[in-house]
């Protein structure tokens, strides 16, 4: 059988504390399903490691992991001493684009034991996936800024969108799309007001749409798709969206369930050129940091996602990597039901209580 | 005493219903508050015009509307026959840029009566104003595609930002929460990923903000901001956000609060040299357009929305138009609570029945 090497990543603020948790549970969950999975530490991609050395990540960073099969990844980014430019595009945003990490996955449930913020929803009326686009789009340092420091000042932010990356992104959800019970998926959209990228955006899904044919199509407008997240949450089954949009619905469907603090994501590089990256959808929340208090089941999660991407791995028999991301599913479910509850939960335990709960429950 | 000269626009759908209720309900105050308000109804801005003439508006429309005070305007758009660019582009954001309507004001208030989505919130918890740039940002067609039609088809999309269009919206913004008892602003941001224009956007915030001592800013990240509008509504009072971002906050803002159906707006050009806009959040509706249906109350609010800015006119004695403003709001509200109801809010009223409750509790 073939060994998984992991790039294990705590980063900045409760990422240091959530990520043993994340560890332990797959340690315990290796054991027990006989995964071989091999982790190495790294300490940069860190603000600790900027303010010691000047660099979020040493020069070699690309050789040191391109050998890895993926990064489990805390947080990153302390926004008092190291500006969001350094931090954020110094590491998370260069694995996501240089590692060509080109789909930011991020399921969106409602959980047994977690209030929900909606009204009169039940768990299983939430169950959907927001695919997002991670490697261009909005998010660019392109453009600039014209008479600076006058009155007359004037910015331009562009944002690129390539037929190679809308085209991927949306062949991946109409695939998920068509590997699921209902088959719908929600294209998020405005191209009422955004002019050129949009409808061109709303072209490319209608061509890739042609070949999949059980799929129900739906373009929605991004700001209606915000009010139907919270209105009719039941009506999502896949949506698909640009770099920016998708982020905006990966924190807003999550906190449609509860809290953003139980939220997952893969940055996934499906064509396995390079490794892909797990990591909770929440950053490294500085105000509860150091406590001890961080809920730890987004990064326990991720950890499972992460099995499930490594069980899709040509020529692997991935059957065990798929039952131990089912049993922790079912161990945070369960934990969620009736075990200890972090503060955002309502409850007091600490953060090494519930991933030890979980871990016991493999 | 001065008349006011108000353009009426029903342009398409259900703005052809909604509209005839809002000027019901202002001929009523009219009467009964001694204002002077004169409208000209005019056809155009909407589909069938543009069926029937191959132009939305007809040439001379600037000189037509350039001596109103006010718009007040339904609903524009009927995908199917025109497309967004001509029917959008070509009347309600040719009205918003070339009035120069920069500011577009979006109160968001949960009502009695209201099913509210949230759970455990009460009338009185939601109660804030979304503050919108109206006039640039990332609605352009600027940008264009690069090898069309081929597999290394690219696309730019421009979003501008000058500091004229910046600061006039960021200080209308610190004046309306500085004239409130809670006196706090919520500025939307996206610079961790957007890193020209969000930096920037953020540093005018700080250079307005310094004029204001006594409001309390908080700068927040449009992910996190939309799942704040779910988890605690109830610590907002002024937000502003860019074209975009106030676009999907102010569709977002209405639906935590029941129903978009609800919500008015306001497209000010607080400097009163074009005339002012007032239109309904929600769109021509073709799904329910010609059953008369379409619950009129974002219309008729945004009359009284109308009434309150002509009040401010400088010269003028607004003390009448401020009372007729307060009475409308006030029947709403009870007609909220126990009047007849539109299927949108669970009941089997038509849009004239609710129109004329309305009237009558004046
Ligand atoms: C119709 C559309 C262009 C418009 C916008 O996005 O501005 C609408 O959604 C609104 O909010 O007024
Ligand atoms: C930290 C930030 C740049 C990042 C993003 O916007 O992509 C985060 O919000 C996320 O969703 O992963």
């Amino acid at each position: 059988t073939r060994k998984f090497k992991i790039a294990a990543i705590a980063g900045d603020g409760i990422g240091k504390e959530v990520l043993p948790e994340g560890l332990k549970v797959l340690e315990v969950a290796a054991r027990r399903f006989g995964l071989d999975l091999e982790f190495t530490h790294f300490e940069w991609a860190s603000c600790d490691y900027y303010l010691k050395t000047g660099t979020m990540m040493p020069d070699n960073w690309k050789e040191q992991l391109s050998g890895m099969d993926a990064i489990y990844f805390g947080a990153v980014g302390w926004p008092a001493t190291v500006p969001d430019h350094i931090s954020l595009w110094g590491s998370l945003l260069k694995f996501r684009r240089e590692f060509d990490q080109y789909i930011n996955l991020r399921p969106v449930r409602l959980f047994d034991g977690v209030p929900c913020p909606l009204a009169n929803r039940k768990p299983g009326d939430i169950d959907f996936y927001v695919v997002r686009e991670n490697t261009e789009g909005e998010y660019t340092n392109l453009g600039g800024i014209m008479f600076p420091g006058t009155e007359r000042e004037m910015v331009i932010q562009e944002s690129v969108f390539t037929r190679t990356g809308t085209d991927r992104v949306l062949k991946y959800a109409f695939e998920l799309a068509n590997s699921r019970k209902r088959k719908h998926l929600t294209v998020a959209t405005k191209s009422n007001g955004i002019a050129i990228s949009m409808p061109w955006w709303d072209g490319r899904a209608d061509a890739i749409g042609k070949d999949y044919p059980d799929v129900a199509t739906d373009k929605q407008h991004i700001d209606i798709l915000t009010a139907r997240f919270v209105l009719q949450p039941t009506r999502f089954d896949v949506v698909v969206a640009s770099n920016l949009f998708g982020d905006i619905l990966s924190d807003l469907g999550p906190a449609c369930t509860g809290t953003i603090g139980l939220a997952p994501s893969g940055n996934l590089n499906p064509d396995r050129n390079f490794p892909s990256l797990f990591e909770p959808v929440h950053g490294s929340a500085p105000d509860i940091a150091g406590k001890g208090i961080a809920n730890p089941i987004a990064q326990i999660w991720s950890g499972a996602m992460m099995l499930s991407f490594l069980a899709d791995t040509p020529g692997v028999d991935g059957q065990r990597y798929r039952e131990a991301h089912d049993a922790i599913l079912a161990a945070i479910e369960q934990s969620l039901k009736d075990g200890p509850r972090t503060a955002d939960l309502g409850g007091n335990a600490n953060t090494v209580q519930v991933g030890d709960a979980i871990a016991q429950l493999l």
